[in-house]
């Protein structure tokens, strides 16, 4: 996150397990930093949707889309006939963002305002994937989304599987940043008369709402009342 | 959003009143597209953080960063002796994108699942702002994320002034997808036995949690007890 408070002294550079170039190193705060595969693997886990960027004529695209991870590589997927989709399934250079707020840290100052948060910046390229890793993909960004869903649902049919593109995302490289706990404010500023400390927030589940074409009898499914999304 | 229910058929097109090229004319599921200034600040205005997109020796790069909106502009910051800020206040191409996740839409189908969200894909390029309206891009990014606050806090001063970048991104084009509602299944699964509906989410805001080096008689701030965040 580039806030004010990123502007403090970074002040330790946390071990690294994984790969790592200048283009994935985190060089504000890089005490906030990791690098290795489970704190990387949790943070995309637990993200519903990524941020993925791409150039196209030159120029910078950013477009939300649904992800399923397995092991080092991401899963994507979309119309045969979207040009996203043909864009990615080129070969280019793919950068996956995902964040998660977890809160407002609120400072004496304005200066050190900041957020808690988790986020990982992952690059790589994207392939089309062809055969029976196509299903497979599809289950794994469903089974991200709403777990034990795909086992509750009619399956894909050819028809659906010809008009799906399925890309695969092996993670190249990749870092996480996190910032948790309280504001961290100037000495000479915690005498101010003002409150400080963090509001949390994070991603609330609401009751499910039913289709207004159910018909009678279909109750809430077994994956849905257990909520296990991300 | 690219999900499986993105290759549903498109019936009709937004009407458009903002700027528009085929860099950010929504291409799949046109039906869901806007281009109105309306439309587009309320998503900008309603969504914590942006993931900013740009392109450093030839590769794509998403960060997460804070922003806040003045107008058609989005005030970015950070620090002087940030790589980021530095590529972003070259005058480079930008795309700054948002989206708000609403609900999942759970389909009798694998292939009509979907997600229910707003987003916003804004495109410009970013320029470093001087004097005055530094700080006054300082308050529209804290003001965006905690209403209120800047007038209770203290204030920034020289030294935290100088090394911190303000820059403008003044949007050239922007769009904004919306999707709401219920699973849109084939006909022929209706009868199936599974239900189908929606999961709604929202991100939610917790008590305030006091910083560990709070002094006595610090109450929580009204800005914090109204707590008005996006």
């Amino acid at each position: 996150m580039s806030s004010v408070e990123e502007t403090a002294p970074a002040t330790a550079v946390t071990a690294s397990t994984g790969p790592r170039s200048a283009r994935s190193r985190v060089r504000r705060v890089p005490k906030r930093a990791a690098y290795d595969g489970p704190t990387i693997h949790a943070i995309l886990d637990a993200s519903l949707i990524g941020h993925v960027g791409f150039v196209a004529a030159g120029r910078p695209i950013v477009i939300p889309m649904l992800y399923g991870r397995d092991g080092d590589s991401l899963y994507l997927h979309g119309s045969v006939a979207s040009r996203l989709l043909r864009d990615l399934a080129g070969g280019v250079d793919v950068c996956l963002t995902v964040t998660l707020v977890d809160g407002l840290v609120l400072a004496r100052s304005a200066f050190h305002h900041s957020m808690n948060y988790r986020s990982v910046v992952a690059f790589g390229r994207a392939q089309k994937v062809e055969g029976d890793e196509r299903e497979h993909g599809l289950r794994v960004i469903s089974e991200h989304l709403a777990p034990g869903r795909w086992d509750e649902v009619r399956g894909p049919n050819d028809q659906e599987l010809k008009v799906t593109s399925v890309l695969r995302l092996d993670i190249e490289e990749a870092s996480a940043k996190v910032r948790t706990g309280d504001p961290v404010d100037d000495e000479e500023d915690l005498t101010l008369r003002v409150w400080a400390g963090v509001v949390p927030c994070s991603l609330a589940w609401g009751t499910p709402i039913d289709s207004a074409d159910l018909l009678p009898g279909r109750d809430v499914s077994p994956s849905v009342l257990a909520r296990r999304y991300p």
